[in-house]
C-alpha cells in the first residue's frame, strides 16, 4: 500500500507560513525565506525536489488550493509534477466546493473529509507515495489522524515569530529520524512517524 | 571577546521542556526524551557534550537554576562542567536571590538584569565562550536584546505538544546554519545569527 508522506517547509518556530498569508503572498508577509531552497537552492536541494516526481498522488487542504490553483498559482513551469508528463492527481480536502477550479485536469475536490481524501489519493498513487503537501492544518490533522507515515520537513534557518503553526492543539508524535541532509537553505529532516 | 552561545535541547514543535516541570521533573513530565541524546547518545552525541569542557562561563535562569542547584541537580559526576577540574563558573539570572546555594563555588546570583550576568560572564571567560543554557524564557531574552552570536539546538525527534516553549511572543530571529549532525536522538544545528 502507498506510503503516506506529509512533506512541508517550516521556519525553525515552526511556521509554515510567515503572517497574513493570502493569494498574492502565498507563505505570508515575509515568507518567501522559507522557500530559498526551492527557488534558490543548491544541488542538495534539487535532489530533494528531484525526488517529488515519485509522487502518486498529492493531498492538500482548502488555503494552500486556493493559492496554487490562484492566478499567481501553479503553471507548466511551477508547481508540484510540473516537470513530468503525468502530473499527480491533486486531492483536495475542503467543506464546500470551490465555484471554479483552474487546473482541472488536476485537481480533485474532496467535501467528505480527510480519510475519504486519503483513501481516494491511494488508489490513484498505486504503489507510488501519496504525499500531504499541506497546509500546516491539513498535515496536523493528518498526523492527529495517525495516517502519516513519514514526516518530511524541510526547516529554513528563520525564526518568524508569527503565521501559520504546523504544530500545536496538543497534538504529541514519536518520531525516529531516519534521513538529514543540510543545506544553506534548508535542514531536511525525514522522520518515521512511531506507532503512539 | 568572547563568543556568546545559546545552546538547549527542544522537541521538533519548539519545546524545551514537557508540560508541568518541576524540581523533581527538570524536563516536565515525560520530557526526558529530550535529554536521551545526553544520556543514551552515540558516539557523534558524546563529541557535540565534549566540546562543552571549552565553555568559560555560563548563564541560566531562575527556573533552571531551582533544578540544577536543587537536591536532584549537579553533582560531581553530572552538570556543566563536571568533568573537568575547573568548573566554569554559573552566572543565575534571577530577580530575588535565593536563599540558600548549594553549589556555592560554581554559582554566582545575579539581580541586576542579564546584561549584567553577560558582562560578569564575559569577564570571567577570557577568551572562551559563554554559554546561555537556558531555560527558554532566557535565551528568548538573550535572543530579543541581541546578544547571542551562535544558536545551538538539540532536536529531539519527538513532537511534545506542550511544555515550556523556547521562542513565541513574536521574536523572529534571521540564521545562517553552520554545523549539523544527525544522531539517533537529536538533530544538532548549530547556527550564526545575523544581524536584524
Amino acid at each position: 500500500m502507498s506510503k503516506v508522506i506529509a512533506d512541508i517547509t517550516m521556519s525553525l518556530d515552526g511556521f509554515v507560513t510567515a503572517r497574513d498569508p493570502d493569494a498574492e503572498h502565498g507563505l505570508g508577509v515575509g515568507g518567501e525565506v522559507l522557500h530559498r531552497w526551492v527557488f534558490e537552492g543548491n544541488a542538495g536541494d534539487q535532489r530533494i525536489l528531484d525526488a517529488a516526481v515519485q509522487t502518486g498522488a498529492v493531498i492538500m487542504g482548502r488555503n494552500l488550493f486556493d493559492i496554487v490553483d490562484g492566478p499567481d498559482g501553479w503553471n507548466d513551469e511551477m508547481g508540484y509534477g510540473a516537470e513530468v508528463a503525468a502530473k499527480p492527481p491533486v486531492f483536495v480536502v475542503t467543506h464546500h466546493a470551490p465555484d471554479r477550479v483552474r487546473l482541472v485536469d488536476q485537481m480533485h475536490i474532496v467535501t467528505d473529509g480527510l480519510a475519504s481524501a486519503l483513501r481516494q489519493a491511494r488508489a490513484a498513487a498505486g504503489d507510488k507515495p501519496v504525499v500531504i503537501m499541506g497546509g500546516g492544518a491539513t498535515i496536523n490533522a493528518a498526523l492527529s489522524a495517525g495516517v502519516v507515515d513519514e514526516l518530511v520537513l524541510h526547516v529554513a534557518p528563520v525564526v518568524l515569530g508569527s503565521g501559520t503553526p504546523l504544530f500545536g492543539d496538543g497534538l504529541a508524535v514519536s518520531l525516529e529520524l531516519v534521513a538529514s541532509a543540510s543545506t544553506p537553505f534548508a535542514q531536511h529532516l525525514t522522520y518515521r512517524v512511531l506507532p503512539a
